[in-house]
């Protein structure tokens, strides 16, 4: 078992940009990193891809690959390979896709891997697989049996996690809880502490136009959120707000806030996206284990040609590498007598 | 009757700072601008606001007084201007608000202004008057007996108009009607092409995450947004869309589109304060008279200190005199023979 900080890279559906990404990445990884770095996923398609972009990258098949300047790549298996073609969705490319999770999830039980980074997988070709999860977050909540999570988005301009992320806004307005919103501002304090935060300074976004100007626009933010912000307060948390969608944003680069608390999708995306759109992170709160993710999809249009941008997956796996040194490991290893 | 075109400012609360930046941003115009503007409000205040700021500004109470190097003043005749308070909200600042509005449209219907340019009014201190309009603009749709309007924010980074503004989000939903969502796209279409862009590249903005993702997260994409979208291009508009709200922001700002259709207020109020916090200027369109604004509040906090900045003032008054420019006037004059 290693004490030292491991990051284990999903490759996610191989029809899509992942292994072109993941080869590109490795490549800009110095050898301390890429030392304390391996692959989930299929060596046909990174060795392909390695091909592509002429990336000279060797790929050992041990944990212990690494001694040999090798980057170890733990192969999940598929027997459809061929089916995978460039750019298009296909069950296997998302039975692939779920595999390189699942096993992700086994190698961090038993701390092979202290951290885990996710390339795209298609939701449309996971679905075709029988897997019916709402990505990512979903099935990694699924498989760690975890409760709830919650999708964080950072980067050096901006951090904003979300109450909601995807569902319809129609559904949306009816889950912003008290206990949610609350919820949401606890995984946001946590995580900004064990990132080195002492006192977080969060701020609560409403959701109707002007907070609902005193409830003539809508309740919400009196009846759900305000309450939940007091409760975040008398739990000692520093928080702020409800503050207009218009303006919390605008203050946070200012300044003025650590994180936003956003509560819907698009209302936290849509300010990263503008502020950061090739250096913001997707991380995951809320789960017994630790995950990032490329902030970009399987980009099926661009896939096999060698033009998908690999930035994104340096900020993931340095943002990843941070988080694992800062705090210890979150879930307890199975068949293990280490403390954690 | 003038031929040239004139800009007429309405004072607003004069609780707020609505006299502050006006005297600012008439002490900033040069002699051509100034001569082509006159005021809507109450000259006591106005006067006042003259003698904290030391802006040196002579008012006159003629149209005629330009010829005297004096700013026209039309005094709109409140009979409780001691009731107002710095700062403070109250029934009689909210009826000075709307006598300068009502004053401002007879004003525009008589061709003395061609464009009005508004200060802040408080929307609590309207109510209390006994008028109760959502703002500025729900009183100009009804004092012009329009059937509706749409709020555009524009700047040198971005411009969005907007599908609904001042409604709750769980009401928004319901608003985002396929009719007016054309109704929104033509009138940006036809407000860009007044301005001088031949062929506007107008982007629609989905409602919900990745516009639904097939219909997923809610079907408002496919079944109001979509067909409104076709429908403008059958009327031979360029029109792209729907596209998703956390990527459309993003995209108009590198240049691929000329105009954002938002679907609810913030939406497109967040990109906007983010991108161009000082320099968003209000534009109100499908009115048959020219409106711009302010885009800030009557900000009761910093009322009679002299701090209010004019810089998004004088924003207002530039884009409302290349706006009159641009266009023959909108409403036919009452009691003119004139052609419009």
């Amino acid at each position: 078992m290693t004490q030292s900080k491991t990051v284990g890279i999903t490759m996610g559906d191989p029809s899509g940009v992942g292994p072109e990404v993941i080869c590109k990445a490795l490549a800009r990884l110095d050898y301390a990193h890429r030392s304390k770095t391996l692959v989930i996923g299929e060596l046909l398609f990174l060795v392909r891809a390695n091909q592509l972009l002429g990336t000279d990258l060797q790929f050992g098949n041990s944990l212990t690959s690494h001694a040999a300047g090798m980057i170890p790549v733990v192969d999940i298996g598929s027997e459809h390979s061929d089916d995978v073609l460039p750019g298009k969705v296909s069950a296997a490319g998302g039975e692939i896709a779920y595999r390189c999770i699942e096993r992700a999830v086994e190698l961090y039980r038993k701390r092979s891997i202290d951290v885990i980074v996710t390339a795209p997988l298609n939701k449309e070709a996971l679905h075709k697989a029988g897997h019916h999860f709402d990505g990512h977050t979903g099935l990694l909540t699924y498989l760690t049996g975890a409760e709830q999570s919650f999708m964080l988005l950072t980067s050096e301009k901006l951090s904003t996690v979300h109450v909601t992320t995807h569902v319809s806004m129609r559904e949306a307005v009816t889950r912003i809880t008290q206990q949610r919103v609350l919820a949401t501002i606890r995984a946001g304090d946590t995580h900004l502490k064990q990132m080195g935060i002492k006192e977080p300074r969060i701020a609560v976004a409403g959701l109707n136009p002007h907070c609902g100007e005193g409830g003539i626009f809508g309740r919400e933010d009196i009846e759900q959120i305000m309450p939940a912000v007091d409760a975040a307060r008398d739990e000692g948390m520093w928080v702020a707000g409800p503050i207009p969608g218009d303006t919390v944003f605008y203050r946070a680069v200012t300044g003025e806030f650590d994180l936003v608390v956003s509560q819907y999708h698009d209302q936290g995306h849509a300010p990263a996206k503008l502020l950061a759109f090739d250096t913001t992170v997707n991380v995951s709160l809320g789960l017994p284990i630790r995950r990032t993710s490329v902030d970009h999809g399987t980009a099926f249009d661009i896939a096999w040609t060698g033009k998908a941008d690999h930035g994104n997956m340096l900020h993931a796996l340095d943002y990843a590498r941070r988080w694992a040194r800062a705090t210890t490991n979150l879930m307890r290893p199975e068949n293990s007598d280490a403390k954690p």
